[in-house]
């Protein structure tokens, strides 16, 4: 399927491996590539950013950026470099792609590794959301274009099937307490966001990538994390008005709350 | 209508002031009430346990004890003082209310007033389950009945409908970060507790008390505590098999995740 550009810039968090490092190589290798995509994550100079750093080095349209997510000057400090790289322009498509998995059952749970679950799968979403707001009302204020998109203006968080409560363990048999619960409450936050910047001409959506392999999804896991993102980023260039707000997996199909 | 007991030993968390002062208030009142209501809040002996302290002085039934639902050593403690009262017997009924409300919008959200609300809203509920889990397993095994029913053994969570994640918006204009996504994320708890535990004998199920005139639904709410509690305990009275793991509201109707 041939695709127009999904977004002239694109911000994606943890980006060092997984799906993070799989979603800048796809749109970075696209035939119509983004002019900026902003490939972030925690260690971007040191050993864990080495496959993104040789990535960036093939690919100009790369820029390779330090931004921790639960750290809030540092989501500052990646958004004013965003901001200078884009040289007033804005961004386009924000993917909140930074996570943890938690397998903790009722017995081994503490407070400690729910907080923490919490803090990178909800918190995390938010703050950089807000803090990459002015760029994003940018991007829609200037578009010259009416409707939703992710060519427009754009944030995508990153969810899970198994953070279904619908669903729930029809999912998956272990409970993973931390981890559930954590998507329950990114999801909330996806809605929320949704509906209170849909007037201001940006898209929200929460995408579940499918039980892809990755470190976090393991070998076991049926997918590989290509399948997986060439779905999402389909999905992705479909996304309207219709779709903002909505829960979706890899497929487009829509998954309950 | 007239009421069988609705359970030997029930407890409440946050029942200093109001919906769990009510809650403990109709269950001492009632025609044939409980013969252990355990009545904990976080301040038992000082000003703020003062109305508690004064009920509890006219009802034998009611035992006032010290649990702060986020500080592990205090439930702990909690759960040996009503252990030693139940006197060999299980716990029947536990009704995790404390909770705590934040209003914060996306402008003022930070990260601490989401991490501390889901300290509170969701990872108390979930650490008191497990820690009176041993009291509630024994009641279920020694009822003698089949099927599952609070006079047997539950876990109730009082939840909110604004932590609908399919309602959201449409029930209050306020985003309240903190609040909503605290509210879904302890709705996937419940959710995970009841898969867990059924095949133990225990129901889980999250009630919605309605919008209620207290401290934290302001004096603009439309229901007085009366009468949410006197909902809330018919609902509670024919919770079964069929509700293990709903989403119900103070007058029993199904709400959506
Ligand atoms: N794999 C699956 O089957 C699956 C299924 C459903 C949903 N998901 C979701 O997909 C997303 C990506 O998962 P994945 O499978 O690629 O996981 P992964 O292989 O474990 O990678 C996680 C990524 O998130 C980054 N990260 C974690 N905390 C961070 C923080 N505070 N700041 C910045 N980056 C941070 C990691 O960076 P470091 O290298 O620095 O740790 C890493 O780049 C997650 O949101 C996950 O919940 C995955
Ligand atoms: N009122 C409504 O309209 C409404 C609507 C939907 C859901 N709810 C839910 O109903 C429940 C009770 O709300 P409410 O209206 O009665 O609120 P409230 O008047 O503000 O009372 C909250 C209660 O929770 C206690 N609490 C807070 N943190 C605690 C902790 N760490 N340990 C122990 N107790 C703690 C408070 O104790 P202190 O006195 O020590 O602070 C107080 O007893 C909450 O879960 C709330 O989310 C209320």
């Amino acid at each position: 399927m041939a695709m127009a550009t999904l977004a002239r810039s694109v911000l994606v968090t943890g980006s060092n491996r997984g799906i993070g490092l799989e979603l800048v190589r796809q749109l970075a290798a696209s035939p119509r590539p983004p002019q900026h995509i902003f490939a972030t994550c925690r260690d971007a100079s040191g050993l864990r950013g080495k496959a993104l750093q040789e990535l960036a080095a093939r690919h100009p349209s790369i820029k390779l950026i330090q931004l921790d997510t639960v750290d809030l000057p540092s989501i500052r400090g990646a958004m004013q470099t965003v901001e200078t790289h884009l040289e007033g322009q804005g961004l386009n498509l924000l993917i909140n792609n930074a996570g943890v998995g938690s397998q903790a059952t009722l017995q081994s749970v503490d407070a400690q590794e729910m907080l923490a679950t919490f803090a990178v799968n909800v918190v995390g979403p938010l703050q950089v959301a807000k803090e990459f707001l002015p760029l994003l009302e940018k991007a829609a204020k200037d578009a010259g274009t009416e409707g939703l998109s992710c060519s427009r203006a754009a944030i995508i968080n990153v969810s899970s099937k198994v953070g279904s409560i619908g669903l729930c363990l029809g999912v998956l048999e272990a409970p993973m307490y931390p981890y559930r619960a954590s998507k329950a409450a990114q999801n909330m936050v996806t809605r929320c966001l949704a509906e209170e910047l849909r007037d201001k001409g940006i898209l929200c959506a929460a995408i579940h990538p499918g039980w892809v392999k990755t470190d976090m999804g393991t070998e076991q896991a049926p997918m590989t994390v290509e399948r997986s993102m060439q779905g999402i980023l389909e999905v992705l260039g479909i996304l309207s008005q219709e779709t903002c707000g909505a829960f979706l997996d890899w497929e487009g199909n829509r998954l309950p709350w």
